[in-house]
């Protein structure tokens, strides 16, 4: 009997508003299956960050077929899955674990869901100096996509020194020597006077990390800015960026994106990105409130 | 906004042909649930009895709604748990458990299953004088039952006496002295020849352990007989006991009408037992093989 059902769930920190339970039913219920998708919220469990590992096995145990991993997980999982996807292991970054047979498998679906986001919204724009924010784990990913999609150099930009070195680092033995750069924020000022472009990859903006990660008199109009948040939509920094007529790129269609992916890998079937990028549309646009 | 999906799933060992999932399933299916029963097999884990209080935890972490518990775990769980109802304190056995806030919550609807099916399917046999094998977790609550339907005297017979005795004193206590007693298996040829029905509640006739509880030759045409086990629906007791022309009734009801009541516990809607009872004659029906 070919499998018809499928569980899968989040863990993450502050994942309550997420829209990842509505984006996968809503497509799984397209096609006929029984999905469900379920928040493991460290938060409300009341435990730390290290305690992904437990709960990836406490998952694989209970019938999970596969989980998404997020913010602050994405690298704590790593040491505790038995296999890795050749591109999550290039990345040091994992946002999907497959069950297969008893074993946990990372994959990362942030590259390519941002580097497909990224040619549907700002197709036009020069690629050749980008700054990116934030080398966690959605950084270490989007770094990776804008050099993939042809950047020239990318600065990483981290409050952590040694988190940003060790980016850039990879990056250079990955892509190149030359590629990529590390700095600390107090040196956006120069590096976004310069820039053809930023993106931003801190949790800053989310619901629960309100607020803009830079100043927003560092923008200009010649700069595009693409978010990786997507819970608000129209994150502080976008709507700064709007107003200085900078080009823009919102989170949603990375986050239908690395969900395409995620769903894929979880079924085995070929999700529709059109109808998943509706839903974002409607599902975002319905108001925060309603959808935690 | 209303919930309308339910994760659940039953822990227990040898569960692989358990038509839980599927009479679960169908039944919210119906209702317009999003509802998801996942089998936790104890042995396909590699984890002993004792692993259902790790199991129970992880499944209210993960998200799970509720739990049945089946064999070896129904007497183990009870420590793991926050709350006992009346009735599963009593019992001393739960075969359902449901989070509530983080809490878990310890009911059992093996008894009020067995009571329900048993009025249905032998509505007019005597109770005077009833042989029970097996004192364990599903012992317990069909003696509950048999006792609760207004049994004259109920004998459980148990391979570790000290497990009969246990049981024999607490339905006393329940119910009143002189109810019950305990008798080990070598005395069952002298039992069976004056009772007017034997409930079988043991695991052998499963799948996993086929063959007869006690030697055929103690069937007689004055005896009815009830089984507990219901995969598969006509077990070697069963065949022997219809073929000597006893009256029979079969593990089938007691499995719909323990789910119906769990199926409430869970969601706190009312399923409709008639379509869950032809469910299990079309299921049980198809074959064992296909349904695993």
């Amino acid at each position: 009997m070919p499998q018809n059902s499928y569980l899968v769930g989040l863990i993450g920190s502050g994942i309550g508003p997420s829209l990842s339970p509505a984006l996968h039913e809503r497509e799984a219920d397209r096609q006929g299956l029984r999905y469900l998708y379920r928040l493991i919220d460290i938060d409300r469990l009341g435990v730390g960050p290290e305690a992904v590992g437990d709960l990836v096995r406490a998952a694989r145990d209970l019938g999970f077929d596969g989980l998404n991993i997020t913010h602050p997980c994405k690298q704590l999982v790593i040491e505790h899955l038995d296999e890795l996807a050749p591109q999550a292991a290039a990345l040091g970054a994992v946002n999907t674990v497959v069950f297969d047979g008893g074993r946990a498998i990372g994959h990362n679906t942030d590259v390519t869901g941002f580097a497909a986001s990224f040619a549907r919204g700002l197709p036009d724009v020069s690629l050749e100096r980008v700054v990116q924010l934030g080398a966690g784990g959605a950084g270490a990913a989007v770094a990776h996509a804008v050099l993939t999609l042809g950047a020239g150099h990318v600065t990483v930009v981290d409050a952590m020194p040694d988190r940003a070195a060790d980016l850039a680092a990879g990056l250079n033995r990955h892509f190149g020597e030359g590629r990529a750069a590390a700095a600390t924020p107090d040196a956006l000022g120069v590096l976004l006077g310069r820039a053809d472009g930023v993106v931003h990859a801190t949790p800053t903006g989310m619901a629960a990390h309100p607020g803009l990660p830079f100043a927003a008199e560092l923008l200009h109009p010649g700069l595009w800015v693409a978010e990786v948040v997507y819970r608000p939509l129209e994150t502080e920094l976008l709507r700064s960026a709007r107003a200085m007529g900078c080009a823009t790129l919102d989170g949603g269609g990375m986050a239908v994106f690395q969900a395409v992916d995620a769903f894929r890998l979880f079924t085995g079937r070929e999700p529709d990105s059109g109808r998943m990028l509706a839903d974002i549309a409607e599902l975002a646009g319905a108001g925060a409130g309603a959808l935690g």
